[in-house]
């Protein structure tokens, strides 16, 4: 999407193709700093210390580190190490094993002379095609917005976390549809949760709207209950970590607390998803998924801008008072109006996947 | 409650009676700072700078700033003025209305030299009295434990922003049930939810429990409906800013929220008010209560403390993203399972608040 006008990924590869660019994440929403990674070790660290995060832009970004592996130590112990090292840097996100994956198979027939050449366009392919499914994402969201916009006023849409093209290689998958309703002059508002802790959508959500210049507005997680009642949101739309076959939506904690609010007030809540976060082998997600314990000092401690412009971390909890940081939490599907994925939109069930998705059964 | 074992109040007479203490809520939880005011000024400072807040303690230090003033300008004029400018101080709180409205009744019928000390004794009487209506919540509530209670796990309590004793003159209104539980060695634990923005949860609420000794966790807003869905939660208890005669409740925003999620998840919703904050003018809170927005800079800044122990405040969203502040929401009676008063508990209806208040009709 837009920087301030001019056209901008998440990743992109240096004019030279020496090395592979990124937004340094952690800096945001208050300094915008690119960083240029020219080996293993520094696309490793990117991806552990979470210079780059969501899914999709993880697995672009340990594509290009592979590549960048490659040239270094092409022959099969020096790629079978890279995988490891970067495997090792986020062991439980789904897209970076996926990613690397695939490059490892597709390296390892090749003569080792071509490996490196091979992997790098390999890794711009893998940017493409996430590139492709977002927008594909929003084109069906655009159709869904088109049908549910009265044709005057401000449509209102609520999102939650950050499902972004911050947190992919372009477009987002929850933030798809908006620029592309935004972009075909439809005047959308967005209400962007807080999202607390982390702070996705104040950090990054109201961050990369405002860059492209898409009216938004930050609030507390606590306001969208009161929101809804007061007819001030024509939709929901938030990204998804993990979606079960019946249509269960595993995401940042509090998306169940806006998908109860949504169905009180007959609020669509829609959920946007690339198809591989789709888990074929869990049905129920409330009892099958388990939710793990983040960090605490998440909860505890807060990074902001001073008036003098310095980045600061302050203790926002007392002295002596525990904390719990759950993650994650679970949507049941009987509160999910639609699901979006590249293929369509449909319904959030067994049998709504199963059409959209024959040979996944 | 107590402070590492102390009994304390929220607001006290001086040893000589020369003036009245409080502790200074702006500096919780990290710092914990008594103050004296001497002088109508100094009461009013502490009320519209909010070294002291929530309605009941408002209420305790108008009346007071009352007496305070009647000692250097007992006449009719100057308890007028008094009146006048301890009312501007937060012209929208009904306590301190109240609380006015009967030191100045009380008074004027006085001969001028016996005011002073007479409104000095009637300052200790409101404070009493909001004592005794929180005790005899906390009483009521802890009935409702007791039966809720199995006798031997810990029996979890989940808790929004601060209805605790900080924010009134002892016990609080949600909390009291809370303290008689603990005292009684029921073995409570309380989920505290953060309550952006302003984080009273986190600030006041963690604060207090953690000096009282009662066991508790602190978790992002967006937590509770998780930790319901998992059986985690066994009560919910908040307070109210004002409760209409059919038993919806105006509370601080995210109430809703909760409510919804205890609702979908079978787990007792209860709101403990004493009886003033009964609006009986009001029956459809949803359609009736306006809810105003508050300071944007309680959503974009937040004041935390250093590693080095210093009070600092820090911006957290990017520049240039509008905020929203909406205070408060309103909670259907329909998903509320019972209001506990001073008087007893009863059903969040018009029929269950007739009952026992059957004078208000």
């Amino acid at each position: 999407m837009k920087i301030n006008g001019k056209p901008t990924r998440t990743i992109w590869p240096s004019a030279d193709n020496q090395a592979v660019e990124i937004i340094d994440q952690t800096k945001l929403p208050h300094q915008f700093v690119v960083l240029s990674l020219k080996t293993l070790a520094e696309a490793a660290q990117s991806i552990k210390d979470m210079w780059v995060r969501g899914a999709p832009l993880i697995g672009a970004t340990a594509a290009y580190g592979f590549a960048l592996a490659a040239r270094a130590t092409p022959d099969d112990d020096g790629l079978k190490a890279a995988y490891k090292i970067l495997h090792a840097t986020r062991p439980t996100a789904i897209n970076l094993k996926w990613a690397l994956d695939r490059c490892l198979a597709y390296a390892l027939p090749l003569p080792v002379d071509q490996r490196a050449q091979g992997l790098w366009a390999l890794a711009a392919e893998i940017a493409d095609e996430d590139v492709a499914i977002n927008s594909a994402i929003g084109d069906h969201g655009l159709a869904l917005i088109r049908e549910l916009w009265d044709g005057k006023k401000t449509f209102n849409i609520l999102t939650h976390c950050n499902a972004g093209w911050l947190a992919t290689v372009d477009w987002g998958t929850a933030i798809a549809p908006i620029y592309k309703a935004f972009d075909a002059s439809i005047p959308v508002h967005v209400w962007v949760d807080e999202t607390r802790p982390r702070n996705q959508g104040a950090s990054l959500t109201a961050r990369e709207l405002n860059w492209h210049g898409v009216p938004h507005t930050v609030i507390a997680d606590n306001t969208g209950g009161h929101l809804m009642q007061h007819g001030m949101v024509d939709l929901v739309i938030v990204g998804t970590d993990r979606t079960t076959r019946d249509g269960d939506v595993c995401n940042k904690i509090g998306t169940y607390l806006k998908a109860l609010a949504a169905f009180d007030n007959k609020v669509p809540f829609t959920v946007a998803l690339p198809s591989p976060t789709i888990d074929w082998t869990v049905a129920d997600g409330v009892k099958e998924i388990p939710i793990e314990q983040r960090d605490a000092k998440e909860q505890t401690h807060m990074v902001g801008k001073t008036k003098d412009g310095a980045m600061v971390e302050v203790q926002v909890t007392p002295d002596g008072s525990p904390v719990a940081n759950y993650g994650f939490d679970v949507t049941p599907a009987r509160l999910i109006t639609w699901l979006i994925t590249e293929r369509g939109r449909c319904a959030a069930s067994a049998q709504g996947l199963k059409e959209l998705f024959p040979e996944s059964q």
